[in-house]
């Protein structure tokens, strides 16, 4: 049981769209990731997810919108939802989900990663 | 489902120790917090608990230590582990917890809020 500093843990990892699980309250997890560019479309059946802006700005597209977050900013997409979040530059976030969910959702592609990679 | 921005959620409250609701994953919530001075010692018996802090800086005061926490850090208090938490400024934190945890525990106090109160 230590402390967590977000910067320390964001030095440990440089690549896009691969979730990092840095902490753990009962079945749930926080995951940081660093973003850049298109991630897919895809949804969770079965979970929301929470979206938390770290560091740079980020925008989440949805069907008929885009939510644009910036830093200390949050956004909850509802389970089943079809998302795709997008950065233009460098964007540092947070995710926070129950264990063993996917970061690509029902779609399987070479951004699908690791859901339980921990630093 | 619109996007939570912290800093004005802060502007709406200003009383301490009293968690606000801002957004909602599945069962478990996200808490925004403004802490001034000592809490009282108390423990969650079934559910981890998770405190980051988004501005200032603040203490939690375990069996044995004490962790001092700065903004952009996080620490999880495991389930059943006494625990007093300290901020000698105003600090804000986010707490991340399921639904209907008690502020203060398996402890009844001045300082028990409702755990639904939505901002």
């Amino acid at each position: 049981m230590e402390k967590i500093n977000f910067d320390n843990k964001y030095k440990k990892f440089s690549d896009y769209w691969s979730p990092k699980v840095i902490a753990e309250i009962n079945d749930y997890q926080f995951k940081l990731v660093k973003i850049q560019g298109h991630f897919i479309w895809h949804s969770h059946e079965h979970s929301d997810e929470a979206f938390i802006v770290i560091e740079g700005s980020m925008e989440i597209h949805l069907e008929n919108r885009v939510v644009t977050l910036e830093k200390g900013e949050m956004f909850v997409v509802e389970k089943g939802i079809e998302h795709r979040p997008f950065a233009k530059d460098e964007c540092k976030i947070m995710i926070v989900e129950p264990k063993d969910i996917v970061n690509t959702g029902n779609k399987k592609s070479l951004l699908t990663s690791g859901s339980d990679v921990w630093i």
